[in-house]
């Protein structure tokens, strides 16, 4: 090799690290630091157990990792530029306190394996907040629904106000969605709980190390068998950001009714002073940002989703850098999902429900009606020709601005002969909300037992939530006090 | 109204049909036909059982819809421009047969919550199929890696030769992949096969219907409870292209593998005559255009998944048209699945798989040296000083066109002297692969355990397959036969 | 090769074809025989006129292909399933009339470029379509901007009211986005008529062919020069769908905006009769369900676009099979963007506005607030202290019921001495709005001058299309005559 | 109010600031403050010319806003966690300067256009930069072809070797990629660069201001004209977003086609050492970690754009905050195509071609049977029949392991007796190359004229580049030396 070719060996060395420097992101991978340095202490107590390390090496590892852990939590980072990875700098780190010694860390382990096992680690933690929060925002609405219990709203359908139902209802509609979200995050969670390390570089190790061990002191639930699949696997991110999706779409959803029920024209909701934003130059608006922030927020989760995909499109198996570039995106959906979840509650504990102008909707657009046509079909009367007869009635009543419990009997009587004076116990919107007591309706007696089914679930949920969730729901109560 | 404007009212009407033909695809809605039909059935049974209709009403209704049934049977189709739906043509068609008692279909009914639960049926259907492809690819995967026990390939990392595995070993890290989308698949069916029938265009009804029997007679696990939420609801499709979508990843993954196997360059594997495509210009050539199909397909999905979630962002809770407009999104995703997994199963019968390139390639590049390296680690060296001393050892064999396996011992010692003359048997290309005997390693004892695993894993999904999926895997073995 | 393997190689055989018929999409595929025929025939003539073919043989050829054109018109398809691609079938059929010769048509040509030929002829007789009813789109929106000049609406941010503009400004700002798609499609279609054929298998060809000949012959504004390039770009896809993404978003934000307006809280805006559907079960009601497709379908587009991005990520340079497999995603973007558009267009001539109501609001929510702080800076006032001067008489209007204009003047001077009787000319919702007269706002000279622009665009735009969409709005204009 | 109640607010504001503070993104929201400042000045000086402003209030305004630009080029940030985004940071900075006169930046301007100016400002500025660094990689691809001019490969369709090319040819395929995509990029800017400041808040100002002398003052080439469209537009951030897709798509494409080539089954390429990261634990690896980040990194883009696309979904006409909520998806845009261009260009200069293996494959694959079938062509025989005889040919070869070159004639005869010896000079790979010499062809004089024109094109539109362009390429040429 020349010596001109080595000079610019030396400046695309110089070029590749700036380019490196920029295409990483440090601040990203330094939150790994913690869980790179608790599966490698976990690894090398496993590797001190099973006598392929002697004691007193055991011993002088584990203090060193031991003190790197204390320098992590005075705050203190120990990635730099020249480090390819957390790893290489935990490496180094440990090389700077204990030596040669600090080598026998690459015993049957490999890079792959241990990236993996630290992003799996990263995210759990997370997940495990996301369980708690989960089940907060259920808690929340289902207080709300026991709360509102007497609060009428129309129903809709195509926008158009369709039957009046209890506001409870409604949010016992949206906690069921969470509901199902949590559902999906626990099947999540029961395959993604397992452990990659002891895979080595892709092929498994010579060395008699025991996997199941490291699992333990991990908290893993089991261990992934096949080494190849197991530093490969990135699924997790994808399945991830799949229920993540689902609940970012359930927070846009919640957003954009609430939205639209702040606007002036709907005047359903408004939302108290500390979440609204005054506009500078028109002094009499009041921004509901908030909710704009639920409607679009998530698209973050459904954009990084489509990144994850594309990215692990095609590619082989065995480790590659492609499975690892994805970090970025994983934190993000992880970060949104997080603070979407936190301010939704927030949001939902400001909102002030207007209840009068909900019922003076449900009334005045003769949402009702449905229910006219019910007394015709309960008395026997086929669907179709009961539709049209209200229909007519509608159209009289519309062109005289009354409501239907405003007619006399003979005006009924002029459109059927069947109605009678009880039609008028069926038209107010009492009745009509009262009347749908099917399972699940919108009738009082069905959404209390809704509600007494919500919480027994949310109990449920609660008892049968992984160990490690339950005990992380134990510091949040008591951070919180 | 002037008649000038009517006049253009009736134009428009003309109009809005040929658009709404344009944009409705009514050979995709005649597919929900059956299921249309179905529901209908079960729904007034229930209805005569709880004497909510006659007995007499219900035999003619009943009779009406076996006659229809029978008709679909021969190839009628119901549905015509002027309907603007399945059922509303199902409600025409027995009108015609049964006269007004027809009506009486729509009592307690509406068609948000029909066309909710004709959508769950079609895929339902759909999905028990997938059941059993997915059954049947993991099984031809699990056959793959038992008749493959013997072959050596090069395991690689970043595309690059890292260490010689077993290909049943990689056969296995592709049938992982597919077992958990199996699991993915259960999760999904569980929380999917709820009814909403009954729910009413969002409120419940006011008729005493027992909504536990219909769900019993379509063959549903469960009701959906919340009114709202049963006709809202369209997130089991985002679910189901959730794992549709990491299906798709993987068959574009093992295709991609294969095709770079199937390049000349690597010669790994052939492709049987029935799936090569021959140039007409060029006759030397043999084009694998199925795997390019397994590689790039997939993509369908994943569009279609964010097709499915850009339309569910931010719509208001109630039954709303943006529902039912992906339907063909739906119809999309679960007919590119199916073909996907058909096809990815038929060509991995057809792959011919050359054993000696493999080991050539897997001895060439001297992926052993790992084994090297491990040899003197287990003697007691810091693995980075014994990377260091193998590296040396590399480059001279690399320099002089050699492999380790053909070193004098003397040249062993020259970079290190704690090479004996037993590193002959680790240097081998077996014992290298032999040697990493870790849990779920590469060896042939842990590769042999792991099928063992894999058909008992095999066989206990098949005997938790809900029982619907285990009715339809009898039914597609008696048509093999 | 053994008896058993050569017939399980028949069998794959069998079972290959029917998967590939299934993976295949005929009726998407037929739509290409027109341009397989007409890139076909201008090719042939070119060999003529180049003397690569003699006078005899090129006029059977040309003979043969006129044949097989008026077969074409008149149905008759020539799609077999043994067919691998349309053009084959096309070769087939000339074959069968023309025996041997048909095999010139081979010569300095091969499937790659004439597939991508084919494409792009294809898309291309469709965007001639999407310039007409884009400029018709603008057309419609100008002239509504003409008719509604004296509607007064409440102009809204955070989707609460702001300001009052008139809705001719709101129209405008519609016409604006569609105005600059336009300018997207033209840019996408000058890059885009260019002819990849001549380009070989990949490499060109050894015959003295003239390739600009055959763009002229094709209307091709140039030639693909890299023929390594031309095999390979699919880009067009790709740029393609996002210009439709463009007016997809466009269209779902005005369905969105018209489905507010239509909500009975609103009440801004009613759809006539030939859009609305009716509700079987709730007589009161009428679903814009139009408003909603307007809303949901573009989504499609979304979906697709994303498709052909994964398709075409990481695929090699050269031909390959992925880049034909996205045919039915393109195809869907296009007919999915004809439709919407077509419909949006109906929709818009079809929606019936309500003055009145538009007005109220624009009045009763004091949205002329900012006018009363114009009124302030205007004399010397620091904008923030009017601004809190006029938040002030907000508060007090509020508490009152009253509006602005109906403040006596001490009333006014309580809060600023710098109130004057004039304050009553710019209180008015009139002045308001006629007072925002900075170039491009709601001031009714502003807006009569931004129509005058959009039809000067208009017909700029009209006189500056490619000389193809030129003919083929001449054409269109026949036909609807 | 209680004092319950009011206590409750006080502790949500508490909370909602934290809120706040986790959903923004202060760091990126930072970047906008020099633009922010930028149209601050431009806006104030125009506020002056039009004397809107006195003289003495503009200098005190522009004396202190230019001590504000001292302050931020010293490095001080001004944004703090009270302030509701930048633009309010700074009007509290220029407020503490000169008091109650900094009240004066409101005139005549709201949040909405304000932050919309800045927002283009921002972008602006970094594809000035994506001018000149596409610009660059051109120039390197073009440099590469001449370079690389006597190289010959194989050429591919299907991933299998078809024809041979030269390495040149493929270089400029590559370009005419980035070639078109600067010509998107150029259509987009001309779009883009147009000023929405002075629409107001939606509606304009009744403020005589002159918006021409603003875009003059802030080198925007035109106004936005209609008011409402000004503060609701994002599309451009959607454009962008697609114009951004192409360029990764080619990077991805390139970055895998190089990651192939480096296989150690290929070696058709190198890189040096610069960019190669060495495997800890197997010591004959080295693994092109660069290539898989050229490969996978654009997926960000992807994702990002429909994060972007799904934000702005149905959402209504007028600001709302959504559009704002996207900041950090363009930001993410830039950054990740600026780096991967110019990694991209950085890599490209590291890759040492391997142009005997290259050869190597071009021959030994028979590519060159395609010019046997040409000499049957030529010859007159139809291009199906020269292809069944020539296939024979090669299954003679493949069988005997010879190549075409090596037959004698008396072999060529069997096959058919046309083959005389000229047929020597045409199946060397030489001649194959060399007589695929149509227009852009892969003929030396075709590639030369290829790179001639690639050449002139590069120059003209460099020539023809926006001004503000061709002044950042000065300094950045400047910054180099």
């Amino acid at each position: 090799m020349s010596t001109d070719e080595s000079q610019s060996e030396r400046s695309w060395t110089h070029e590749s690290n700036q380019l490196l420097r920029f295409g990483r992101h440090p601040e990203l991978e330094l939150q790994l630091a913690e869980y790179d340095l608790e599966s490698s202490i976990a690894h090398v107590k496993m590797l001190g157990e099973t006598k392929i390390l002697d004691r007193e090496t055991t011993k002088a590892m584990l203090d060193g990792l031991a003190q790197i852990k204390r320098e992590l939590l005075e705050g203190k980072a120990y990635l730099k530029a020249e480090h390819v990875d957390i790893h290489s700098a935990l490496e180094a780190r440990l090389a700077e306190l204990i030596g040669d010694l600090s080598l026998n860390l690459r015993i049957a382990k490999s890079s792959n394996d241990q990236i993996a096992t630290d992003v799996r680690l990263w995210l759990r933690e997370r997940v495990l907040d996301i369980f708690a929060e989960l089940l907060e925002l259920r808690l929340e609405l289902t207080k709300l629904a026991e709360r509102d219990l007497e609060i009428v709203m129309p129903g809709y359908t195509h926008m158009q106000p369709a039957m009046p139902i209890l506001l409870s209802h409604w949010w016992l509609a949206n906690e069921t969605r969470f509901r199902r979200d949590f559902s999906r995050l626990t099947d999540f969670y029961r395959r993604f709980n397992v452990l990659p390390l002891g895979a080595g570089a892709l092929a498994g190790t010579s060395q008699p190390i025991d996997r199941t061990l490291v699992a333990q002191y991990l908290n893993f639930d089991d261990v992934i068998e096949n080494s190849l699949y197991a530093v490969s696997d990135r699924d997790f991110m994808v399945e991830f950001g799949s229920v993540a999706s689902l609940v970012g779409l359930h927070i846009s959803q919640i957003g954009a009714d609430l939205l639209l029920w702040a606007t002036q024209e709907f005047r359903f909701v408004r939302l108290r002073k500390a979440f609204v934003f005054r506009s500078q130059s028109m002094p009499q608006k009041s921004n509901p940002v908030v909710l704009e922030i639920l409607r679009s927020r998530p698209s973050v989760i459904f954009g990084r989703l489509v990144e994850l995909v594309a990215a692990l499109k095609a590619v082989p198996m065995g480790y590659c850098h492609d499975l690892q570039d994805s970090l970025p995106a994983l934190m993000d959906v992880v970060d949104t999902l997080k603070f979407s979840l936190e301010l939704t509650r927030a949001v939902l504990q400001s909102v002030d429900v207007n209840a009068e102008r909900m019922k003076e909707i449900a009334v005045s657009d003769l949402t009702n009606a449905a229910a006219a046509v019910d007394y015709l079909v309960n008395g026997g009367m086929p669907p179709d020709q009961a539709s049209k007869i209200v229909e007519q009635l509608v159209n009289y009543c519309t062109q005289r601005h009354k409501s239907l419990a405003d007619l006399e009997l003979n005006e009924w009587q002029q459109f059927c002969p069947a109605f009678d004076t009880d039609i008028y116990q069926h038209v107010t919107m009492e009745e009509s909300v009262g009347a749908r007591s099917s399972f699940g309706g919108t009738s009082l007696e069905q959404v209390m037992a809704g509600i007494v089914r919500a919480k027994e679930m949310l109990e449920l949920d609660q008892s049968n939530l992984p160990m490690l969730a339950k005990e992380r729901i134990k510091i949040r109560q008591l951070q919180n006090i």
